[in-house]
């Protein structure tokens, strides 16, 4: 099972998790461009296992996890004489656990490794759980493996240097957590002013709420069944997504999942008696802090095509969804019609003044 | 664990076993250039779930498993529409069974896959027990994961398209599993002449064969432990293979695993006291059919270094083996001396009149 350190130390932490794991093979870390500036020099301060002679940079940015820039990973970690038993450090966002996390997974068929999320996003989902890969042929994360690190150091500290967008983004993900564990849950995320948290509180809430993800991916590591729970709000998320990207105006993935999580709840609602007043408590919060698509019906048809390419689709004819009877209470692998899905969509922009 | 079928009717049996499986997402098959010409078109005739539509041809050849085919593969996997129900069947030598076995266990993070091995290498080592990759940056296997094929069909009916010294590259494996298991086994395989076995008595021996392998690899999956009991004759064998390769005259794999067996076995006689007769009776077998590697005093030097770069040593200044107290019990992490490796290339070149 894999390891999580809450701490506002994280740099002294990962130090004692290194000394923990006693690697025989030498530590090498891994960082963007941003976090190689930025994070790697505050953290060799506290961690002297960290040394500029064992540090991978790659380019910042999503578009960059490709083959060729894991491919150049797996050269320095040649070059640098990395063994089966070497850990490597993984610093950075989603985007530096996921390709970091699959190099260590393959490299001399696994070497160790731990995750240093620095991002709100990355900490409350991308680094934990196992899922690690790269974007192949213009499709997300479609080469991978399910390979958790050993250990998370998981810290609020880093949080400051993010964008709003940026941070905005992660809480989406934290909302869906939020209504997968307990009415209380979320009642108690919609109360707070998410950009406004101080350090502990925000590692008190992290704590609580990475517990959701991380019990469910205990009971279902590679996604056979309960962890499908997980896609809450993400078939209509991605559909969001991918058409803002299409049309020229992308948007950040936690506010496509926000959007997609109201759509949820109405068809929650409409299927399963989902509370009609929390419903209308998370659409409220969701459209103050994440706006709303601008839709009109004459999208819906694109959006439903998007869902029926969702690759978590069984197959095209179906459109399957993670739905909530109440929160904590989620059914996996629920159909719903083409009709349904066009009401659902009327009913958000009305909830959302669209 | 991984189902294995043992059977003279490998395209039945192949059939079966897809209707076992009932893959939602389609059957699509990975040959190299040699066996999509010579045993995939008497594959279909017995197995209608094969079609030339879902055929992927890489080319032949250890030298080709590299990165640009394997990307090649996951290209066409996306290209055809496969998804994460898909099966995906290996059919060839080790090249294909390690290359095509790491493709599914990363496409879209894992699809579903059975190996047809078409060599006796093949059938008794590579497609066995999960371990799959590909060669980079002039090392072999360098990256890759652990993953077994949910299944693999096993036939002797392609081993007389083979080259003698193709097949007996495959027995000396055998034989390390024969001295692995027990006294019984290994005198009966060195009683046997391999190249002139019939199809149903390789069969029975390949039952009893790969249950050693099997055995060891259901409880150590991984290579923490006793997994490493199968690199028995593999320092010394690496070492020859490496040494002939640079010195311009490459020799079978199985070739360099039999002369490692017999150095393995002198060495086990020399700490472990591993019986005299039966040393003497495996290097008579060996020299009989594989010849000996025509060393002078002054390539052990070079021979020494090789073991010591060996990728299974923890580190550089101790060479560890797998040796023998007697058959069936191996004992894994002995280190041993330059002297000694240094006596055992004497005492090889003894028993084998090199």
């Amino acid at each position: 099972m894999q390891s999580l350190v809450f701490t506002l130390s994280p740099g002294l932490e990962l130090c004692k998790v290194i000394e923990r794991m006693a690697p025989e093979g030498g530590v090498f870390t891994l960082c963007d461009s941003n976090t190689a500036s930025l994070v790697y020099p505050l953290m060799t301060q506290d961690c002297p296992y960290l040394n500029n002679n064992t540090l991978i940079v790659t380019p910042a940015g999503d578009e960059n996890k490709t083959l060729a820039h894991l491919s150049h990973i797996w050269e320095e970690l040649q070059r640098l004489g990395a063994t089966r038993h070497s850990l490597l450090i993984n610093m950075g966002g989603g985007m530096v656990t996921d390709m970091g996390g699959f190099a260590a997974a393959t490299f001399k068929r696994g070497m160790r490794c731990v995750n240093v999320p620095t991002t709100l996003l990355g900490a409350v989902d991308a680094s934990i759980g196992g899922k690690t890969g790269i974007n192949f042929g213009e499709l997300k994360n479609e080469i991978g493996v399910f390979a958790e690190a050993e250990s998370v150091i998981i810290s609020p500290i880093y949080f400051n240097t993010l964008r709003k967008e940026e941070f905005l983004s992660g809480y989406a993900e934290m909302l869906k957590h939020g209504l997968l564990q307990s009415s209380e849950s979320i009642h108690s995320l919609l109360a707070k002013d998410a950009t406004r948290l101080d350090n502990q509180e925000m590692l008190e809430l992290l704590r609580n709420n990475i517990s959701v993800k991380q019990k469910i991916v205990e009971q279902d590591p590679t996604e056979r069944g309960l962890r499908k729970a997980l896609n809450l709000g993400h078939t209509f998320g991605h559909a969001f997504e991918s058409w803002h990207l299409k049309s020229g105006s992308p948007v950040p993935h936690g506010y496509a999942v926000a959007w997609g999580l109201v759509c949820a709840l109405i068809l929650s609602h409409m299927h399963l008696k989902f509370d009609a007043t929390l419903l209308r408590d998370v659409a409220k919060y969701v459209e103050r802090n994440y706006g709303a698509p601008q839709l009109r019906c004459s999208h819906y048809n694109e959006l439903v095509d998007l869902m029926r390419h969702d690759k978590k689709n069984v197959n095209a004819t179906h459109i399957q969804f993670t739905l909530l009877k109440a929160p904590g209470k989620p059914e996996t692998g629920h159909e719903a019609k083409e009709d349904d899905i066009k009401i659902t969509l009327d009913l958000m922009r009305d909830l959302m003044h669209v």
